[in-house]
């Protein structure tokens, strides 16, 4: 199971979303469906489904980007998920990087997905689309609205203008928010992975750009800029590893039987 | 031999001082001095130390803070030194961060250490006593002088408010980078270390106070926030450790001798 939010995976809690009363989310799931159930952070597992199947395969320090409703983070350090000290590494959502102290739904003010997620991408073609902008996206009721964000990055493959000023703004401020994670952590590649993904190639430039303006060349070259070709389905790959990995823990640490 | 700039560790290279020509730096000195030399950035170092013998003993997750000139990161990820693919992790010096784009040593523009540095603290000094401000930090003709940071450290410690003013502020801009820091690396610890950490309980409160405002308060209440004890001797305590760790390693891949 992959789910945004502050995941304890050995306990089997969301601190986030879902409060299972006494019992931990995983343990109320195990009692009720009667199947092994094991949990982690939605950009975790797409991290995962990127280095053991997608385009980051076997490189040992990848950070993987999850274009989404926020900006989410796996990290994979030494070939292996790296989840810090807590569980709670990769918070890049909500890194303070903007200059104009919008509030988030953090309770925080300036956090990179204030200015830089896909629901502010929506949310700004609301906007634009009410105020008269030209564009073939359908406005809708919901920013909410899956069916929007997929018009959005329809719209901008097939060269609507404003979809693509709206991601590139986006984009644009991913750069800069990558440019510190290449100081800091210094991976081998960066993958754009999740919704977002699919508009990966207009996406590119405008983080290549963020990147020439804030990264050291010496750093900005050392690692590899990559666009996911998983696409949707990386969420999906990325829980089924974690069952097999899971499965084989648990069946390695079953007692040996007597024949 | 611990050392500032692009190190690389295998090859005995530092790619930003001290080029030896047509051997590396480490080769250099081994030839010349006939004795085994091993080097690492000077952050890296004063992690080892931190680590292994200072205010972080075996902690597996730490981040250690070189104040100094730059503002050095060295990593302890799992237990040992994180370098990234290439071993140039931990550039946070160089962090975009600030707004208003003052020019930086590396030829970028608005990088953390051109406004929070210990050079910028010693610059604003000199700036204030040729303004006339009231201090008994003494004037100097040079700003790479040690005399003078030395002046405003012990300034500071004896209630001089505009020294203290200098620290304050310069404190509360690396509190606003720990704080990406934290979201990032969920770390159990960041040790404030190296030549400004004796200086480090004035530090401290303004770097509280900007994780308070930039840190989702479960992310800062994850990890300690330490002064080192080791002081001015932490590069050189980690110098003695990377000998050691190495000169164990030579000896073991020697030839078992035959008795």
């Amino acid at each position: 199971m992959g789910m945004p939010g502050f995941i304890n995976v050995r306990q089997g809690i969301n601190y986030t979303y879902l409060n299972a009363g006494n019992r931990s989310l995983v343990q109320y799931l195990r009692d009720e469906i009667g199947l092994p159930v094991y949990i982690d952070n939605d950009s975790s597992l797409i991290a995962l489904a990127e280095q053991r199947f997608g385009i980051a395969k076997a490189q040992q320090n990848v950070m993987v980007i999850n274009l989404g409703w926020g900006i989410g983070l796996g990290m994979i350090v030494n070939n292996e998920i790296f989840r810090g000290h807590n569980g709670f590494a990769g918070e890049l959502s909500h890194i303070p990087l903007s200059d104009d102290d919008a509030l988030c739904a953090c309770g925080k003010r300036g956090c990179l997905e204030t200015v830089a997620s896909m629901q502010v991408v929506a949310e700004k073609a609301i906007e634009g689309i009410n105020g008269g902008r030209a564009t073939s996206v359908k406005d809708t009721d919901s920013v909410a609205s899956k069916a929007l964000l997929d018009d959005i990055l329809d719209a901008a493959g097939k060269g609507d203008q404003f979809a693509i000023e709206l991601l590139s703004d986006a984009a644009y401020k991913i750069g800069k928010a990558l440019a510190i994670l290449i100081h800091i952590m210094n991976p081998q590649a960066i993958v754009l992975s999740g919704r977002g993904a699919r508009s990966g190639k207009i996406l590119l430039a405008p983080i290549q750009q963020a990147l020439h303006k804030y990264c050291i060349p010496r750093l900005a070259e050392s690692t590899q800029l990559l666009i996911s070709d998983l696409g949707f389905d990386a969420e999906l790959i990325g829980a089924a590893v974690l069952m097999m990995e899971n499965f084989e823990k648990e069946v390695k640490s079953l007692p040996t039987l007597a024949v």
